[in-house]
């Protein structure tokens, strides 16, 4: 069965949707980005995203050229063909479309696509023992927009691949800040602590703080790194893997070594809500 | 006439020319660029593009699928039928191709692309009574390398415009760098000086330091903003524009304000030079 897209509109076959070589968004990476989950046939916190994707839209001076009613259709329509019944993971990009004089934006040539299809979730195994994370000094520019300048992310994700790591950790100067595509959160003494400026702030970072909110103090600010290491317990977040424990940053061990019992947790929570949400 | 571009090894119409929404150039901005110019049917120093657009590759760990005699010959074909007999500019792309698993590069996918079109030069009475300069902070991700990461640049061509500008200039702190899509250069007291780090290094530059040398002291160092507003003359350089003379700087007045005799002659210097190379 051939997996549907959506096209500046259009429902239609992904092996056809394609872009015009002259697009921004290839020619000059000029274009914003989410990602988002679907539990059961809905985008998950679609109202948090679509927030999340006009304030990015906005920064770049783009215009989002199709209500969010009409978009929250097109995930349910190619979500019910692409993955019936399934977890299925979305992508939309929005780009500033054909250039002008090759670098120039003219408002109402914005290209939008959605793509979506059924999750393929981290091993369970992984969640039980915990993950690694590589440590890598960059702050994303633009931090707090989420554009489609991954270049960092995608040209380090060999050298995540062969340390066997999970994810990519930035930091700037002895700061911490985000992974390339997660947030990262600490637990230290009972209290959970995340960083709070020149991040992406995701939003299942967001709905983790909500759920950790009255159970547990929670300190949004600077954490250095070594504050990081010397955790009882760090996890990151993401849109594609929830949750996950970490218990190795650059070969150093966290806490004792397997996922603590505020991430557990937080996990059960996170599973019971994203249940309801459904 | 139906313009014609290069793209993955086929000369192609440039409506027809499209790639897929998962091509990590879009996706995920993973690219390289390059743009060169034709003064009448061949690209003007191809083997500095050439070797500059290969080392940008290996930067980002693609590789270019096609050899540079092919390429050679793609551009000239698309120069022959889209600018016969004219001045022609040419971009050429290479990107990470399809995403596995949406933000992995694999070796092999790679998508390249060249497109050319008739120059629209910048009007020849700017030429003679100068242009001006915007200034941003700002310094390129990976300055050396010429990514497709222009978003800086795209977001403030409507300042540009509005300020009735010609380039941006890009300074880090009190330095000169470079303008978002052109080297620069200042004259003091018959002394041409250009930045030498942080910046990409153009070849228009480099040719415009191969023309003035025996001629005039060359010095590629650390250029202060103080030195460039109180120059003598200041001139930017690029495959696009040659030398354009920069006469004004934030609204202030460089030199005499109007084009200086060094720039003036290495002007000359370059068409001689670029009329004897076509």
């Amino acid at each position: 069965m051939e997996p549907l897209c959506y096209l500046n509109g259009k429902i239609i076959p992904l092996t056809d949707a394609r872009i015009g070589i002259l697009d921004l968004g290839v020619l000059r990476g000029f274009g914003v980005y989410d990602g988002l989950t679907s539990f059961s046939g809905d985008p998950f916190r679609f109202d948090d995203h679509w927030e999340r994707f006009q304030t990015s839209a906005n920064s770049l001076g783009l215009v989002i050229p199709h209500t969010k009613e009409e978009v929250r259709s097109a995930m349910r329509a190619i979500i019910a063909h692409n993955a019936p019944g399934k977890r299925a993971n979305l992508r939309m990009v929005l780009t500033g479309g054909t250039a002008e004089k090759g670098i120039e934006h003219v408002l109402g040539r914005e290209t939008l696509f959605i793509t979506a299809e059924a999750a393929v979730p981290l091993p369970a195994a992984l969640y039980e023992r915990g993950g690694s994370l590589i440590r890598h000094e960059h702050q994303r520019f633009m931090p707090e927009i989420k554009t489609t300048n991954y270049l960092t992310a995608v040209m380090l994700q060999k050298k995540r691949a062969d340390a066997v790591a999970n994810e990519i950790l930035y930091t700037s100067g002895n700061r911490v800040l985000e992974c390339a595509t997660s947030n990262v959160c600490i637990v230290k003494n009972g209290v959970i602590a995340t960083p709070d400026a020149d991040i992406l702030k995701g939003i299942t970072r967001k709905v983790i703080l909500e759920l950790a909110s009255g159970a547990y103090p929670i300190q949004e600010r600077v954490i250095l790194i070594g504050e990081l290491l010397a955790a009882d317990e760090v996890f990151i977040t993401g849109s594609f893997k929830d949750i996950l424990p970490i218990v190795s940053v650059e070969g150093k061990t966290i806490g004792s070594g397997v996922p603590g019992p505020v991430t557990r947790d937080l996990t059960k929570r996170f599973e019971t809500y994203a249940r309801q949400a459904s």
